[in-house]
């Protein structure tokens, strides 16, 4: 059963994993930095539940997999797993802070099959300052368990840098894509590239295995090359799932794309737009960003008229080949594990 | 003319402090962790100028100030004035992100004389992401001007455990005052003390005396004595603000106090609970967090009833002969002064 969910060492990494997430939130409800009333405590137990949980832990799970293929040991010590598994939480607490408040910007309404925070009756825009505590939580946890550690310093700064990052990319992002001025010419490749990799490679791809090296004392500097591959490989995945927004089996997926209606800058259209001539460039002018079915139907057969799934397949083989080859340059081969695991749970996804 | 604005040493303090913001800012907009466009750094500068600017800069100056007195010295180093000034806008950032999301959630028309931010055209739900940027700023900032320095974790550190502190503060006064279950029954001098100290006192008063002390090479566990000082001047400095909205002239503090129709849980509220009897409880349970004039009237006479203007003297009075016994215990004549300059700033302040 255990191995089932866990690592090949026989260890039930996933529960064990859960069980941290207890301690901490216990940590964070008694913190004696804040005099707790009972009603703020109850607060904050639920909506740390109710926000950090629920996903599926593969960026937090994520830091202790490449602390040990960095340790060259499937075996942890109890005071590594915890160590490793709480910087993983703090990856998903800083998934969890920024969910709450892009649904809010977005004004969505389900998030992980349940409604999102602000939409909770007596939440409202409460969650907005929810947000910024579970923002809070990570510096918390940062210094109750790293305090004193040669590289605290290092782990903060590389936090603090990943989520200027990704509120850069937000804000790209949010201006970008901004209702009342919709304006396709502003959508190319290079827009595309940085809303990818500022709002969704760093935090996602980059973070965990910055944790992992930081933990195992080495130092970030000297590991550009690795942040480069990530970022890349972040930048691989969400084009996945543009496409798959497009192509994918909602029955599978779980979801139903709605990218073209939201007016997404998704990799599909930057690469219709590069391909369109004149009479279907206007196509899209018309039709894209619209909730209108007949709009959106004459996107999607704008899409194949352009091939754009073919131009995807090649897209995909490409990148793999380059990223495999950046990886096989890199000199420890332990390293070469970390991002090769990273590489093939993403190559080929159908979800 | 310098001396007229500036300290006695004759420098221009607050011309040089304006002029370091230049500098501040101009870093930001340049600032390598990110690929800005055009229309992405023109939307920073223009929401830091928007929402950093505009106040009085107590807080950011009276670092500045606290330095000096600390140094013993009124001239400092061009270094030294760079960098107590960065630390004090390192706080001016930090009131405008909390300024910012805070605004959102009273839903606000006005901050210092002009719309919120949120309300601005074009920005919208953008500034729940712009009030994030503000909070990363002071990352950057500290990241590239004390990265290296002895006390930079202990500098990280004080800013998130004060911003943790400020937003649990929040979280507690969004949660007592929530509309839709007003309750007086929840408002006691004990959930007073704690939203203010909480959501004022700390980064308000504790803060700018952390950062000089830091600046100047003090360990903070040592000064444990002067937190809980210049947090009981920030309590002190909150009832004023309470006791003003009610009986502060409105042309000298420039706006109409609406206290009593926001439900607030402010001191005054709080003194005539205590004091009130049966039927002076229903006149407050009765119109207590109305809009009607009517209301607002009934409950401005029963606090002259139970005659708050004298309770409130007495307060005052007591309150600063308890923070001068205090101070005067200190066993730094410099930690006095400081404290001293902040005392007299706010004792008996009109506005
Ligand atoms: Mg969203
Ligand atoms: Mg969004
Ligand atoms: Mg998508
Ligand atoms: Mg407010
Ligand atoms: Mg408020
Ligand atoms: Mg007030």
């Amino acid at each position: 059963m255990a191995a089932a969910n866990g690592s090949a060492g026989g260890v039930d990494t996933r529960g064990e994993f859960s069980r941290i997430y207890g301690v901490l939130k216990e940590e964070l409800l008694k913190d004696p930095a804040f005099e707790f009333t009972d009603s703020s405590r109850e607060w904050i137990d639920r909506m740390v539940d109710y926000n950090v949980l629920g996903g599926k832990c593969n960026r937090g799970l994520s830091v202790v997999d490449s602390y040990k293929l960095l340790k060259g040991d499937n075996v942890l010590s109890e005071e590594e797993m915890f160590l490793s598994s709480t910087l993983g939480w703090c990856i998903e607490w800083l998934q969890a802070f920024f969910l709450v408040l892009d649904d809010i910007m977005d004004d969505s309404h389900t998030r992980r099959g349940q409604p999102c925070w602000f939409r909770v009756p007596q939440v409202g825009s409460i969650a907005i300052n929810d947000g910024i505590i579970l923002r809070n939580h990570i510096s918390r946890l940062l210094r109750l368990h790293f305090k004193g550690k040669p590289y605290y310093a290092d782990l903060l700064d590389l936090f603090n840098e990943v989520e200027f990052k990704t509120a850069s990319g937000q804000l790209l992002d949010l201006i970008t894509t901004h209702e009342g001025e919709k304006d396709l010419t502003k959508y190319n490749i290079g827009v595309h590239r940085r809303i990818v990799q500022y709002k969704t490679a760093y935090y996602s791809f980059y973070l965990p295995v910055a944790c992992a090296l930081l933990l195992s004392g080495e130092d970030l500097t000297n590991y550009g090359a690795v942040e480069n591959i990530l970022v890349e490989m972040g930048t691989y995945f969400q084009v996945q799932d543009d496409y798959l927004d497009c192509y994918g089996d909602p029955e599978f997926i779980g979801k139903i794309g709605t990218d073209i209606e939201d007016y997404k800058c998704s990799w599909l259209v930057v690469q219709a737009l590069e391909r369109a001539d004149e009479s279907q460039k206007r196509v899209l002018f018309e039709n894209y960003g619209k909730k209108d079915p007949a709009c959106v139907a004459k996107v999607k057969s704008l899409y194949r008229e352009l091939n754009l799934e073919a131009i995807f397949q090649d897209y995909e083989n490409e990148s793999y080949k380059k990223l495999i080859a950046d990886i096989e340059a890199q000199p420890s081969i332990a390293v070469q594990k970390v991002l090769k695991s990273f590489l093939h749970k993403i190559y080929k996804r159908q979800k």
